[in-house]
């Protein structure tokens, strides 16, 4: 996918959403789980989620840790997921968030994985270890990594404001990743939870799309998010997973995901 | 597992050697491949070096992004491989090479996935978003985080070792996850290329194991990680990876592993 693929479904929709699919089995609604095994339930449970949001958002972003804790099964669970969204709502940018980051043999399987053995668009990644494992992922013509530079969880402080060479961690990452790839290839997450920070790093960084959780759940306004940090091709996917997903415990939770996600998505 | 477990192990064998599970398919002897399927002939190249090595060594390290790739499959030879730890070698330290890092729903999902899904006793860690990505890990007792804080690719120093607070980043990660824990409970990964660093860091970090990758293939030597970075209950679990599984392309690969990780181990 291009970004200007990205962006035309931005314009067609109204919508910069990304619903997030945290599946939480504890969660899923009790007609969803009668009858089903737990794996059968989440798979079930995500199809109608995709189907009720996918006309109010342009992507769709499976957290692996909630497949993974699932062992085998949550991994096919997970493959069928991808598969349904691409076969019934083509468009719909696919993120595998994993913030990965490691050295760079495993770097370049962990990139097969996601970009071969899964069919993502884009994978979330850690710069800890720096740029030598984000490199791998960028061979991918049309794939994409979302390096992490602002979380909005709370304890995101502790190092990635910390000031270093004249300027906070989250700046230095975001600049040693534009010196190595072009916003085709690169994204940044950006934490909805600090707006005021959103604008100053549209500030130097005005052409990358950036992925932005925090909004629903964790506090954030997708309005405030917009007019910190669009630019000329809208440049924002926003994120909400929970405040979507779980919109309602009852049987009416698809119908209910899909009016969250129609009011969060509204340009 | 107890780090007086850890360090009985350590002085019964005379060994401090973690064994990295880096199993790629396409370096597997053909006397494995033949006749298997590709997750078959992972497992049982796994079995034979696990056995071989055990003797000489008391951890062993399975990556997960070399599983991952597999999809399904990989994460069943995964489970397999774990149990086959576990049954045949007790006292064996088993850790996920995983590099995981996210918010705090997410790192609990984590946790589950490497503590009871996966019978894992420790977990690598990225510090990146902060301590709250860690605590999870830290409630299940007799298992451990292990953080990095100082790793052995090239581009750790990109943002590692900037200083921050008068400090580099990584003396920062580790003051901050030293205050949140104890080391019955949090590891740091401290790269073996940097044999001073190693010296310095244990300056101020006495009590905590370190996890020391990068010896061998990578160019560290594991008598100059002993002398710099040893403590008084050993401190050190010191992993070979590609250095030791691929001693040998040959039918005596299993052999060559042993003897790789026989002088890898010495004290």
């Amino acid at each position: 996918m291009t970004t200007d693929q990205i962006y035309s479904e931005i314009k067609r929709k109204g919508s910069m959403l990304c619903v997030g699919l945290d599946t939480d089995y504890q969660r899923i609604p009790e007609c969803v789980r009668a009858g089903r095994s737990v794996p059968e339930a989440v798979l079930e449970f995500n199809r109608r989620i995709i189907d009720a949001t996918a006309p109010h958002c342009v992507a769709f972003k499976p957290n692996l840790a909630f497949y993974e804790y699932l062992g085998t099964e949550g991994l096919r669970i997970l493959e069928k997921t991808v598969e349904h969204i691409r076969l019934n709502h083509p468009g719909q940018f696919i993120i595998a968030d994993a913030k990965r980051g490691d050295i760079g043999n495993t770097a370049r399987m962990y990139a097969k994985s996601y970009f071969e053995t899964f069919d993502f668009d884009a994978v979330t990644l850690s710069p800890y270890m720096g740029t030598d494992t984000v490199t791998p992922f960028l061979e991918y013509p049309g794939r994409f990594a979302i390096v992490v530079a602002l979380s909005s969880n709370p304890s995101a402080a502790d190092f990635q404001t910390v000031q270093g060479d004249g300027k906070p961690l989250y700046r230095s990452v975001i600049e040693r990743m534009m010196e190595i790839s072009s916003p085709e290839k690169m994204m940044f997450v950006i934490g909805a939870t600090k707006a005021d920070k959103l604008k100053e790093i549209r500030g130097f960084c005005p052409d990358n799309f950036f992925l932005v959780p925090g909004v629903g759940a964790q506090g954030g306004s997708a309005e405030e998010v917009i007019q910190a940090g669009s630019n000329a091709k809208g440049g924002l996917l926003i994120n909400s997973s929970r405040g979507i997903i779980y919109a309602s415990p009852g049987e009416d939770f698809a119908e209910a995901a899909a009016e969250a996600a129609r009011r969060t998505a509204t340009l």
